[in-house]
């Protein structure tokens, strides 16, 4: 192993956080270079992801070398359905627990909420800085100011084309990638163990709406240099061919605008600042002014463009509450609700509940985003309401024109990237097990040894050292911690499974009023059920219900005063059988001794 | 209006119900033929939809003509994720409870759950014959079998290539479709105000597993004699071209038995009888043993077997128990579980729960099903621990070789319906409303009138008179009646908002135990809580409320006893305030008094 080259690097303090170290040029960049790819520290580069692997969502991987954290990433998961009335899932950081001081930053890659929803939660427990370019770190700072608690994050702009930083052991550098938010970069980390690039999500569009375009010359130069290991969006890897280019929907809207007859909705996520910029430029061409319906689509065009990252030509832009007073064939809208989320403004719309926005005959709606796994149903429902009123939706791809592209590299970006960076190890990153899987064969397709890759799950630990990685055999703790409302945390497993009981058969609560001298009832015992039948309708069920329970309370004289605990499982066994019994169902059954 | 060829009709009395009417020719199809398009009886037919439009699912329409009414098809839909623990979904059949001894019959299409699901719950009460081919009604009988209800429901087999029967002033015709379940059918009714022709499920597969073609030459003959209108499956109008013949299918099990190291294992709908034997074929081909689980997949080879429409050659079936005793390579396994069911064999085969069924490295999973709306995450996370424990997962076209096609038509196979059967009026059918308005652009494209086609929802009436078709003003009542555990209908509104509230925020009870003759509380007010935060980590918000319930129920000397009703109203307000400041949660806060 060649150790001559490896550079010599003072050990970090524990405190050796670079807040606004900004434009730092290392001097050992030689060094590092020629020593890859077998470039060899003392100690073992670790790389854990504690989300984003398994899964689409919740996105955040630790690089931990020796006395240096760094993390890249902090993003939430919606729940499925089972998780009721859970708001967000965000990573379980008990790993970090004892680690917070080693902690150097925080890289953010881009603004989606798989990737920074999780900042407002997680990060005051950790209490380190933010590393992002200009409109990440406008977004992020938006989204905190809504919560008192993660007042204090400190932001650091980094310019992605120029800036060099260091954070302990580790040197970072930045690439552009071309993505569906702009600002979007990739990451390279130059460590004692070799040189580790992560992709971010990422896609090659060489006509992006905004310029910015992947830096596959920088990319290139990083495969002459060496680079260890590629950790790569595995989101589309069962895509075949090559993604369409964000442009070509600017062709479809062009044609949208230029026939419909009436008002134009278009619906999109809030963060496609490209695409909202897409419709402004559609508007403008085609005479109609614009109005934005959806609080966070506000937010986002407001911060948008005051970092110049959104152009909305003097004139064009209206009040939702001025859609009346122009022309149907004057007027575009652009609003949230594209994924059929019951209280967005296109859903609203389409209910006919909106104050402002009413559709009708000869207007067109566009679905300008794909339908997220799971929210098909939802998104069905608020189109068949759309068309009801009259409306033209234009809604799947199978119809004809594209409205909507993906953000994420099918299978031939997938190995332009590989061949660009030439890297020894492919680790296919954010994506759910057969993504990565087949990730993974794309990469022994173009020749990457299937020993150099690896499907990894969260809480997997790879250890990188002399120029090798291996899995480790433990995997840290890792999980899903629930936020609800305010809190994060307080809602876990008994809860929710309450919840589900509650939720598919509802509960009956037996109340039983005793003398605490001679044990006996002193009422007849008081139920109240709710979510599991019609109780009016169902009279002789709960008279049935009391009876059994009066029957388990009889004392008889002389009796030793029951045990309390014992005769409230009694009770909750003896209803349980009842009602299954009768109605096929099983309610959550709760026995209450009150004793007076 | 040509009267003079009216066919002369016996009004048939209430009671005219034709069991085991088969065969029966009638005499005047020359008058009702020289009649159309513009047969006119004496009074007006409808055609109401109960359900099947505006949805895929529960599929139920009522044919009325004066005394006599048919119903074609009862099928239930399963419920979206809001209606927390509801099994099922059936037809509100309100319209038909003053008009049961009118019904003359059910003619059931195919046996899909979405047309005979609701047989068992619906048919006992009203009490008619069904009609329909040999396999429909062995299905449905095994499925009656289940139901203690659902018993003495009247099966009356019919040849769809040669009967026609009289079911009051209806004449019945059938003709065959090939759909993805053998024995599928379209409805010709001969009624006095014209011909109409329901398709049901169909396509046109021109080499279909069983032989049987959707028969051409019955709908051209039918196009020649005039037909008024064609109600016409409308699932995939929005897809372009003509859908794959099922023998693309073998071609892919081929490869796929060809090549597969290790143990095959198939998951399918249990009614994808077709698909069942292509399994068996490729199985038999390969040298491999077939094991089936799953309880519905096992009751639909014992039926379909026992009636002929499935071949399963001497030898080649084996027990689930005995796939250890063979060599990987030599077995095959068909399941349930494709939509991932949690409870189905894939599931618990994915999750190490499968008694008999473990998998591993170098055995291939294929889907054989596409995913229905909604099901997509249920999927992929079983796909994923299929991944995880090392098999091979062919679950998506997107991967190259078919191993599904729909059994729906596509925009060709729609035109060339239209074409064939030469409609006055298509009414589209069986579809949500895009697929409805779909269908019926395309029936504008090859020069049917837009005021020819009607896009309809549920409850809505046609009348059929004069050889003219309008749309009622009115709906007859129709909706959905939910089927939860045994019972029909008892579950409601009411029932599942309280079921969501709890579901979503938990729930919170205060019992407050008061003298009758004082009103003051003669303990500490008693709290229990599911399902909302963990009470033990939250003593003091409980301490809390416990004591705003204090104040309130506070009683001074000499003052008039309280309203208690009034009283517990204020008691939930206050706590539930007192709740939502603190956690912003709104658990279900209910108040209980007890006089002692």
């Amino acid at each position: 192993m060649n150790t001559k080259n490896k550079p010599k690097r003072k050990m970090p303090t524990a405190h050796d956080v670079a807040i606004k170290q900004k434009n730092i040029k290392t001097n050992n960049e030689t060094a590092m270079v020629s020593s890859m790819p077998h470039a060899s520290g003392k100690g073992v580069l670790k790389i854990i992801p504690l989300g984003g692997l398994g899964e689409i969502g919740k996105n955040m991987t630790v690089y931990e070398y020796e006395n240096d954290i760094i993390i890249i990433d902090m993003g939430f998961i919606f729940p499925d359905g089972d998780m009721l009335g859970v708001d967000y899932l965000i990573p379980d950081i008990s790993y970090l627990q004892d680690k917070k001081d080693k902690i150097r930053g925080v890289l953010i890659t881009h603004a989606h909420e798989d990737h920074v929803g999780g900042i407002p939660y997680i990060l005051p427990q950790l209490n380190a800085p933010i590393y992002a370019p200009k409109l990440t770190c406008g977004l992020i700072e938006a989204k905190i100011a809504e919560h008192p608690g993660a007042r204090g994050i400190k932001l650091n702009v980094i310019d992605p084309d120029k800036d060099k930083i260091k954070l302990g052991t580790f040197e970072i550098e930045w690439f552009r990638v071309a993505h569906s938010i702009p600002d979007s970069v990739g990451i390279i980390m130059n460590t004692p163990e070799g040189r580790i690039v992560y992709t971010g999500d990422f896609r090659f569009d060489h006509s992006p709406v905004d310029g910015k375009k992947t830096d596959m010359a920088k990319l290139s130069r990083l495969g002459d240099k060496g680079v260890l290991a590629l950790l790569s969006d595995s989101t589309n890897s069962e895509v075949p061919g090559f993604s369409i280019s964000e442009q070509t929907i600017a062709n479809t809207f062009d044609n949208i605008f230029e026939k419909a007859p009436g008002r134009i909705i278009v619906a999109a996520f809030a963060s496609q600042i490209n695409r909202i910029q897409l419709v402004i430029n559609a508007a403008q061409k085609h005479h109609r002014k614009i109005a934005f319906s959806g609080r966070s689509l506000l937010r986002n065009i407001e911060v948008a463009q005051r970092l110049g990252y959104l152009k909305i030509p003097q004139g064009i832009a209206m009040k939702i509450q001025d859609i009346a007073t122009y022309s149907p064939d004057k007027v575009a809208i652009m609003c949230t609700g594209s994924q059929g989320e019951a209280m967005a403004a296109l859903s609203r719309i389409a209910r006919g509940e909106h104050k402002q926005i009413k559709v009708g005959k000869g207007d067109t709606v566009v679905y300008s985003s794909s339908p997220i796994p799971g929210n098909e149903t939802s998104i069905t429902t608020v189109v068949d309401d759309l068309f009801r009123r009259g409306a033209e939706v234009i809604f799947d791809e199978k119809q004809g024109d594209r409205t909507h592209v993906s953000g994420h590299p099918g299978e031939e970006e997938l190995k332009l990237m590989m061949e660009l960076v030439r890297p020894k190890y492919l680790i296919p990153w954010h994506g759910e097990v057969h993504h990565l899987v087949h990730h993974a064969q794309l990469a022994q397709s173009i020749g990457i040894p299937k020993e150099n890759t690896f499907v990894l799950d969260n809480g997997n630990v790879l250890e990188v050292a002399h120029g090798k990685i291996v899995l480790a055999d433990k995997k840290v703790q890792n999980g899903i911690v629930l936020v609800d409302g305010l809190g994060v945390g307080d809602i876990g497993e008994i809860v929710l499974r309450d919840r589900k009981v509650m939720a598919t058969e509802g509960m009956f609560v037996v109340i039983c009023t005793v003398d605490k001298k001679t044990g006996r009832l002193l009422t007849s015992p008081d139920i109240i059920s709710r979510g599991f039948i019609y109780m009016r309708e169902n009279e002789q069920l709960v008279n049935n219900a009391r009876n059994e329970v009066k029957k388990l309370m009889v004392r008889r004289d002389g009796e030793p005063m029951p045990d309390w605990t014992k005769m409230k499982l009694k009770i909750r066994d003896q209803v349980s059988q009842y009602l299954y019994s009768f109605t096929k169902r099983s309610p959550m059954v709760i026995a209450v001794i009150i004793e007076v």
